[in-house]
C-alpha cells in the first residue's frame, strides 16, 4: 500500500449539501487526522483502544455529557449510543414501548414515517392519526387534523422530513408519550426534550458520521419491555451499560463527541439555530424571488431549514440535470433530489457553512440567466 | 477546538495486545490520515460521502471484493456487511434460520456461546450438543463428545474464544448446516467457506475497526426467513440491497477494505497463517519454558494462535497486577485477561507484529528473572 498518494488538496474543500452522510466541521477533521496516529499519547489510534479503556470511557461519558449539555437534557432520560440508524428503531421502539391493547398512534408526513409505518403493520396495533399524503407531503399535519387515540402507547413523528423538505416548527400537544424520528434536525436548534418520551437519531446529519445512533429515552419508559426480547433490542441494557454492553462503534462516538465540543465551541443550538436560519433564508430567499424559474413545493409554515427541495425550470429533466452537472463542476456537490422525487434538494446541516450557500445561490442566479 | 495540538510522536506507536478493538496496520492508519480531508481528490472526507456516491458504492463493492478473494468465498454465497456486531447476531441466526420444530444444535465453549445460549434460551428450541464447561473450558470438545440431533436447524460453534484462549483447529462434520461465530479468527488463516452455511464476525480484531459486522451466508438459507421480520434483521434485505438497504457505517466499511488491502499485500490468508504461527509458537514456547513461572491452562490441542491465555506465579492475584503494570510501562498495552477469569491475555490478531512478541517475550524473561 502506498503511503504516498497525494491527494490531499487542502484549500479546495467541496460545497458539500449531502443529505447524509454530510459535511462535517473542518475543525473536527483536522483534530481526527492530527491525532490518528496516536490518541492523545497512547501511542495507539482511537480505532486501536479497547472500549474497556480508560481513554475510550472518557470519550463515551464526555460525547454523552456534551449532548446532556447541548440539549439539556433532564436527569430522568437516559442518552444511549447504539448501532443500526433509524431502520432498526422502526422496529425497536414499538417492540419496547407498546403496551398490550394499546395502539401507536402515527403521523404521516412522508417516505421516512411510511418506513416506520411498514414495520408497525407486521403486527403492531396503530393508528394513522393524520396524514398529508393527499397534499403530496408538501406539509406537517394541522394541529387541528390529528385524530389521536384515547389511550396510546406512543405517539409517533419525524420531526423533519428529508425527502420531502418539510420540518414541524411546533409540536402536536399529546397525552401519550411522544416519540421523534429527530435523524435529520437533532442539535439544530434549541429543543424541550421533555416534551418528548423518547427522540431517536442517526449522527449522520447533525452529529457525526454514520455507524452511531443517538437514543434519548425517558428511563421509566424503557423499563416498559418485556425482559424476554434479544438482550441487545432492550433499551434498558444499553441504560444499564452506559452503551459498553458490547464492543460500541468507538471511532464514530469519538467523531461525535468532537462535532458536539464543535457546536458548544459555536453558541451550543441557539449558535446553530441562527447558523441554520441564515442559510435556510438566503436559499429560500433566491428561490422565492427567481419569478418561478425555481419553485419550492412546500407550504411556507412546514419548510424546513436542514432540507430545501426545489424544482428548476417547472421540474423539466433536462434542465435539473444540466443544474446538478453544472453545480457538480462549480464544487457544489449532492444537489440533486432523492432518486424517488427527482428535483432538486440541498441540505444544510449544522457543518454546512454559509459560504456554501453564498456559493450555491451566485450559481443558481448565474444558471437561471444562462437559460434567460 | 485547537488544530495544533502535536500529540503525534511517530515511531512510539504502542505493542497493543488488545482484545478488540485492537491494532491495525500502520500503512493502513498512515493511508486513513493521508486523505482524511480528501477523499481521492473528491474535495470531502470519506465520512462526508455519501452512502449513494459512485465513490461510496466503489468502496463497498471493494470490500466485498476483498473478502470474496482472500477467503476464496464461493459465488452462492453473500457477502454483507451490517451492525450490530456478535452480539445481535445472536439473536438474528435463530430468528432467520430456524425451521419449525428443529433445534438449534449448539456447541459451548465459553462465554461467547454462553451468550448465544442465553438469547435461545428465550424461545429457540435447541440442543448443547457439547459442553467443556466440567473442563473449565480449557479446550474445545472432541469430536467424539458431541451428539448432535437428527434433524437440527442448525450446529452452532464459536471457532476461537477470545476469553479461555481456546480454538477449533478441526471442524466437526455435520449434515446440518453449520453457523460460526468467527468474529476473533476471521481472515487470520485460509478457512473453506464451503463447510459453512453461515459465519459472522466483528471486523474489530483482524478485519478494522469496531461497527461494522461480516456476514458470509450461503445465499439458500438466508430464504428460510419470515418475510414479516422486521425488515433490517432479515439477512436477505441486506444481500438484496448489497448492504445498503440503510446508511452503512460508511467509515468502518472504508477501513475495513483498506485492512482487506493489506492483507492481500501480505500474502493472503496464508500469509497471515504463517505469521501469527509463529508469533503464537514464539509466546507459547517463552511461556513453556518458564519452568511453571508461567503457566498456559488450555490444552494443547485447542490452544489460540490469536488469544494466547496465561498465569503468572500460580495465578497470585499482585504477580499478576505487578506484570500488567509493568508491561504497561514498558509500552506493552492490554496484556490483563478479561474481567470474568483474570490472569493475562496476549491478543495476537493479523496486524500484531513479531516485533511486538518479541518485545513481550523480551519483557517476560525479565519479569521472571526480577523475581527469581
Amino acid at each position: 500500500m502506498s503511503t504516498t498518494t497525494a491527494t490531499t488538496r487542502t484549500g479546495k474543500r467541496a460545497f458539500n449539501f449531502n443529505a447524509g452522510p454530510a459535511a462535517l466541521p473542518l475543525p473536527v477533521l483536522e483534530r481526527i487526522r492530527e491525532e490518528l496516529l496516536d490518541y492523545r499519547g497512547t501511542g495507539m489510534s482511537v480505532m486501536e483502544l479497547s472500549h474497556r479503556s480508560a481513554e475510550f470511557e472518557a470519550i463515551n461519558a464526555g460525547a454523552e455529557q456534551n449532548l446532556r449539555k447541548l440539549l439539556a437534557i433532564p436527569d430522568d432520560y437516559a442518552v444511549i449510543f447504539v448501532q443500526g440508524g433509524g431502520s432498526l428503531q422502526f422496529s425497536m421502539v414499538p417492540i419496547n414501548l407498546c403496551l398490550p391493547g394499546k395502539p401507536v398512534d402515527i403521523l404521516h408526513t412522508g417516505a421516512w414515517t411510511a418506513k416506520a409505518i411498514s414495520e408497525l403493520k407486521k403486527g403492531v396495533l396503530h393508528n394513522i392519526a393524520a396524514s398529508t399524503e393527499a397534499d403530496k407531503f408538501t406539509r406537517v399535519p394541522r394541529t387541528d387534523e390529528i385524530k389521536l387515540s384515547p389511550e396510546a402507547s406512543y405517539t409517533y413523528l419525524c420531526t423533519n422530513n428529508t425527502i420531502e423538505g418539510t420540518q414541524y416548527h411546533t409540536l402536536p400537544a399529546t397525552s401519550a408519550p411522544l416519540v421523534a424520528d429527530m435523524s435529520s434536525d437533532i442539535a439544530s436548534r434549541p429543543v424541550d426534550v421533555s416534551k418528548f418520551g423518547l427522540i431517536f437519531a442517526g449522527a449522520q446529519k447533525n452529529l457525526g458520521p454514520s455507524g452511531v445512533t443517538v437514543i434519548i429515552v425517558r428511563k421509566e419508559l424503557a423499563e416498559r419491555a418485556d425482559k424476554n426480547l434479544p438482550t441487545v433490542l432492550q433499551y434498558r441494557t444499553h441504560i444499564k451499560e452506559k452503551s459498553l454492553y458490547h464492543t460500541p462503534p468507538t471511532f464514530a462516538v469519538y467523531v461525535l463527541g468532537l462535532v458536539t465540543e464543535w457546536i458548544a465551541g459555536e453558541g451550543g443550538l441557539a449558535g446553530m439555530q441562527k447558523r441554520n436560519e441564515a442559510k435556510a433564508r438566503l436559499l429560500y430567499d433566491t428561490i422565492d424571488n427567481s419569478n418561478g424559474f425555481y419553485r419550492c413545493p412546500v407550504e411556507k409554515s412546514s419548510r424546513s431549514l436542514m432540507n430545501v427541495v426545489f424544482r428548476v425550470a417547472n421540474g423539466e429533466e433536462a434542465a435539473e440535470k444540466d443544474f446538478a452537472a453544472k453545480a457538480n463542476a462549480a464544487n457544489l456537490i449532492g444537489t440533486p433530489g432523492h432518486r424517488s422525487v427527482g428535483g432538486m434538494r440541498i441540505s444544510l446541516y449544522n457543518a454546512v457553512g454559509l459560504d456554501a450557500v453564498e456559493a450555491l445561490t451566485s450559481f443558481m442566479r448565474e444558471f437561471q440567466r444562462s437559460r434567460g
